[in-house]
């Protein structure tokens, strides 16, 4: 799995730094998530075939989350797309991208197709063999889900020598793979455990912005590998935090702890803090393993 | 006048020039014409004043044209922004921001005032004592409109020897400087010509931008001392210019060689082409006196 950060500012516009938005590569896919104003700019910079991108998830509606959003999918048109674009965001965004495409009559050739989320329980968003997707009901001014994008737990690995061994014919690998014991044909059983070994471990990555500090998430997001989670402001501003719904790094910091994470990701920083290092330093007073989000920083996990 | 690009290109994204936005600088106003994803941080980049921003010109709804007002719209309430915020554009602009700002809970606390145009005749959209602004009704896919910013007659110069040599009271100047003549305690006439001298010539500047070639502007625009006009495609691309009803280099310089503009501003390039030089020589066998537009450029007159 490979995290692509675009943006990861708060609202304000910068020079150097966009608002929210983050590439997942995942098991072949390429998972959009956010798209501040600026987005398709910054998948060009750093060279990301937008052609891969087959679904969006917004997590909330507003702007330096998704003003990227009309843009793109007018780039798609221009660039001949032919194939299915799934945009999976709060009720209301069929109805903003809807308008803005009819009233400059530019209605896409390849089909839009809208998942709106209404529900504030956690919900399967996405699944195929390799890969689920599930909603992070968030606290926030408005409804707003976080994402938790899972690798489902993957066949066995063949311990190679062990089956040569055994002269098993290649037609029982799948079945062997798949967990089950092996008879051969003196009579013997051989147990699954001597044929395979333990797969690796799938890995999971949580998206949590915006977002105040709430400790409901806690069970939805446990063990994950990698944690994103909004820091918009220091404690020195923890009133602030509050009213606007946002989160203190430490805040953040304390929700990676509880969950048990492997990695915390701090982003969305308000523009009035010059040194981001700060929300690095707040934080690990009680979480150690920390990185900060920058625009066009990748994450291998 | 001081006219800034921030950004000319086309629709599709690239990596370090915008879609089309400028400012004007006249008269102490900036105004804002035309606002592409992207225009708020290029506004910062380039040093311009936000809050000097009152009225914006959108001339399409075309994306490339507007998908950076959301944005800007909400960036100024985030500054704190009280004044009014004036857009005029064609109808339904208005609802499609309105429906924005609605769905992320984000209202602006400064008056939001549009000017929804559906005119196919030219129309007054702003005057004061300085300025006036009139709409260029243009043939594009969509309804479109130019804008013609022209400054007014000043009052004549003071001729400072003249009006010394006689005495004349100051509190005469400003009648004076409307043209009137005066009188001499002794009954003399001075003639208004003794007293003054021309003021400046009022400058103008056109925006024509999206549109196909159409004489029909010509009467319009005539004498304009800068016109600035889309050139999307060379003439080898005639055919695609007619049916996506864009201009050629060499249709945009038959129009300021007709309409006897002072000097021809090519922009809103293709990004087909790579070498930007291939738009100033074609225009050049027609009309002379041809700049290109570039992200950044600034140009006097």
């Amino acid at each position: 799995m490979k995290l692509h950060i675009l943006g990861c500012y708060a609202a304000t516009p910068r020079t150097l730094s966009n608002p929210t938005s983050q590439v997942l590569d995942i098991k072949n896919h390429l998972f959009l998530i956010d798209c501040g104003e600026g987005t398709q700019v910054a998948l060009r910079k750093h060279k990301i075939k937008f052609s891969r991108i087959n679904h969006i998830f917004i997590s909330h509606l507003h702007g330096d989350h998704f003003f990227g959003l009309p843009g793109l999918v007018a780039t798609f048109q221009l660039l001949g797309r032919e194939k299915e674009l799934h945009i999976h965001g709060p009720k209301g965004i069929k109805e903003a991208i809807t308008l803005l495409l009819k009233i400059g009559n530019s209605w896409t050739k390849y089909p839009l197709i809208f998942h709106e989320l209404t529900s504030k329980e956690s919900v399967p968003l996405y699944e195929d063999n390799k890969v689920e997707v599930t909603s992070i009901p968030l606290d926030h001014r408005i409804y707003t889900n976080g994402f938790l994008f899972q690798e489902k737990p993957q066949d066995r690995s063949l311990n190679v020598a062990a089956v040569s061994k055994y002269n098993i014919d290649k037609a029982y690998y799948a079945i062997i793979k798949q967990g089950k014991d092996y008879t051969l044909e003196n009579g013997r059983l051989l147990s699954n455990a001597e044929l395979t070994f333990d797969p690796p471990a799938p890995k999971s990555y949580a998206y949590c912005s915006d977002t105040a500090y709430d400790p409901s998430i806690i069970p939805l997001i446990k063990h994950a590998d990698l944690l994103y989670h909004e820091a918009t402001f220091l404690e020195t501003e923890a009133e602030l935090a509050r009213k606007t719904k946002h989160s203190t790094a430490k805040e953040a910091a304390t929700i990676a702890k509880e969950a048990k994470v492997s990695r915390l990701l701090l982003g969305h920083f308000s523009t009035r803090y010059k040194d981001s290092a700060m929300f690095e330093k707040e934080a690990q007073v009680v979480f150690p393993n920390v990185l900060l989000a920058q625009d066009g920083k990748e994450i291998d996990f």
